[in-house]
């Protein structure tokens, strides 16, 4: 038996949307028939979590109904942090993350319940938690005292308190909600194509954004942000950061941060973002370094392979700059494409048929 | 922009593989080249799980050494028992399994590594795990004591044995192996395509199992043999099994136990073999109630619906027959599922290609 099939599924349409879309003849993430781009330079995340969720841009009234809806949801039960405390031995934060997103199923005493008003719900209630769950089992991985969420900040701001320690600023605050806006949906990558095959088995939210952070762990998909930033640092300086690159060329390998399935021939417009951010960000204490690290590098993978940098590369200098710490850069990938996972889910649920595919069979004969 | 695409990926093929295939034309379940059905007859299930890791079926001295090291590894690590005292509230089985799983990955230490020698010595170990893991949160969401494994029972006499607290008889334990046979392996369902769909990241065996358990938590994947055995409980005689299901056929409900995606037109072959089992149980009790109830409910899908028993339909009675707790029947069969699992997720990760499919997006216009 031989039947032809396409490996990785690639540009294989596996499922109808309403929610987003990545147009690269006019070079546009559409988000419900918006451009994620164009909404980046007036909206904050939550105005995209309310888009991805009800279909349309929230009014100022309704955003900040959504603020308070959340902010009154991101206590997260304390035996979950118990859990964390009980493994003596180092976990992985993403490890952590599927863990926890898997117990918060046990609080859910509608969990039968697909509904897409439940499911609605479900998510915010979980978009609210992730944060606290993210930042405080790091902290207990690291022997550090557990920071609850303030309620009077906003959600990126609280986030990033309870991820440094420290109050941002507002020039911080803002752009760290950058990243959340532009990591929060991004079409059919592998932990989305996960989420919505584990759903449509009816599966609930929870099992299926468990599963996407397990698909998020993988190197292929998730973690190039942080091996990133491992790079710059381990480079230090513009030439020694070329000279690693070429060297790495040379040698064939894989260098994390360009490229993208879906993106062939353009620069992912979400890494033109951050870059300004970065910018922003070196301007204002003064050390330019990390930025121009990363231009030669730009240079030098356009110019050799062709390559352009995604949000990644330019994510990771960001989340350095705001004092993150490098293991938690996917785990807050996570966090934010949670909306997007959860709005696949709740399409998924509404219109449902379940994953079941074939199999071309080169085994022993029989 | 409107595109064609099959909706479930439904006889679409996605994956090569040599570890097994579903030949509706010569009605075989094949698993590296050899017919599972025929393997029911004299082999065990740890038969199929060192024919499904390694290739090829054991000797004698090569199944006593697997037996043996699996034994030596089903101890748990007792802050995984801990995690699940820490829940004050009810939790369903299948999150405790897919909580369970999760955790585990923090014990290995290898967990970055992905070559198949590592792979296989982790589903070994997780094979060993999870009876322990499953029996035992079990008991704890149920009040019961924790019951340690026993070494000098066999796989599947000790799994029993920790659901029930019971050595079971010879009849019990064979049977209930031939149960954890025959629920092996079975191609590409859902789950063991949301394995692969997680392991094509990199991700580890751990995360890809993860979000197994997930997928087998939907009702149209996992849970058929408990639905199953709810209904026959509610009925409890054949002639209100009848009613029961005269009238869900009118009212369109849907019957589980009934039907496949693969299987359309001919009885699930595996079915066949836990009706065998069931027999051999109501002649040992003396009761055939459930044999005769199924059995009129085969009846009446086939003329009423041209509908067929698939495996569960008859592993629910089985189960009842050997004191298995209904919410531990799917639990079950992820526990044996995890040996087809664990090759298709060695299998992705040793010929990877990631799966980033597309969409085709029926938004809003832009």
């Amino acid at each position: 038996m031989s039947v032809s099939f396409v490996q990785g599924l690639e540009n294989v349409v596996v499922s109808e949307t309403e929610i987003s879309f990545l147009d690269t003849d006019v070079e546009k993430i559409v988000i419900r028939g918006q451009d994620l781009i164009e909404l980046s330079s007036t909206k904050r995340y939550l105005d995209i979590v309310y888009l991805l969720l009800e279909g349309e841009l929230p009014d100022e009234s309704k955003r900040l109904m959504l603020q308070n809806d959340l902010s009154e949801k991101q206590t997260i039960p304390k035996e979950l942090l118990q859990v964390f405390s009980l493994f003596s031995k180092d976990y992985h934060p993403m490890d952590a993350q599927r863990t926890g997103v898997s117990i918060l199923a046990n609080y859910d005493s509608y969990i039968g319940d697909n509904s897409a008003a439940m499911n609605k719900q479900r998510a915010y209630k979980l978009l609210a938690q992730l944060p606290t769950l993210t930042a405080n089992s790091y902290r207990i991985l690291n022997n550090q005292e557990v920071i609850s969420p303030l309620n009077d900040l906003s959600y990126s701001a609280n986030f990033l308190y309870m991820i440094t320690g420290d109050i941002p600023s507002e020039e911080e605050e803002i752009i760290f909600d950058k990243s959340l806006l532009l990591y929060s949906e991004h079409e059919m990558p592998n932990s989305t194509f996960t989420a919505r095959v584990i759903a449509s088995t009816n599966a609930d939210l929870y099992s299926a954004l468990t599963g996407a952070v397990g698909s998020l762990k993988g190197n292929l998909h998730g973690g190039a942000n942080e091996a990133v930033m491992y790079l710059l640092n381990e480079a230090g300086n513009v030439k020694q950061f070329e000279k690693i690159l070429y060297e790495k060329l040379q040698n064939k390998e894989k260098i994390m941060g360009f490229g993208h399935r879906v993106y062939m021939k353009k620069m992912d417009p979400r890494a033109q973002i951050m870059k300004e951010s970065l910018k922003s960000l070196c301007n204002h204490d003064g050390d330019d370094t990390l930025l121009e690290m990363c231009e030669a590098g730009e240079t030098i993978m356009r110019e050799e392979k062709g390559l352009f940098p995604n949000l990644d590369y330019y994510a990771a200098p960001v989340y350095w700059k705001l004092n993150i710490p490098i293991p938690l850069y996917t785990p807050i990938f996570y966090c934010s494409r949670a909306a997007g996972l959860s709005a696949h889910v709740i399409e998924q649920h509404d219109n449902n048929r379940i994953f079941r595919p074939r199999v071309n069979y080169i085994g022993k004969q029989y």
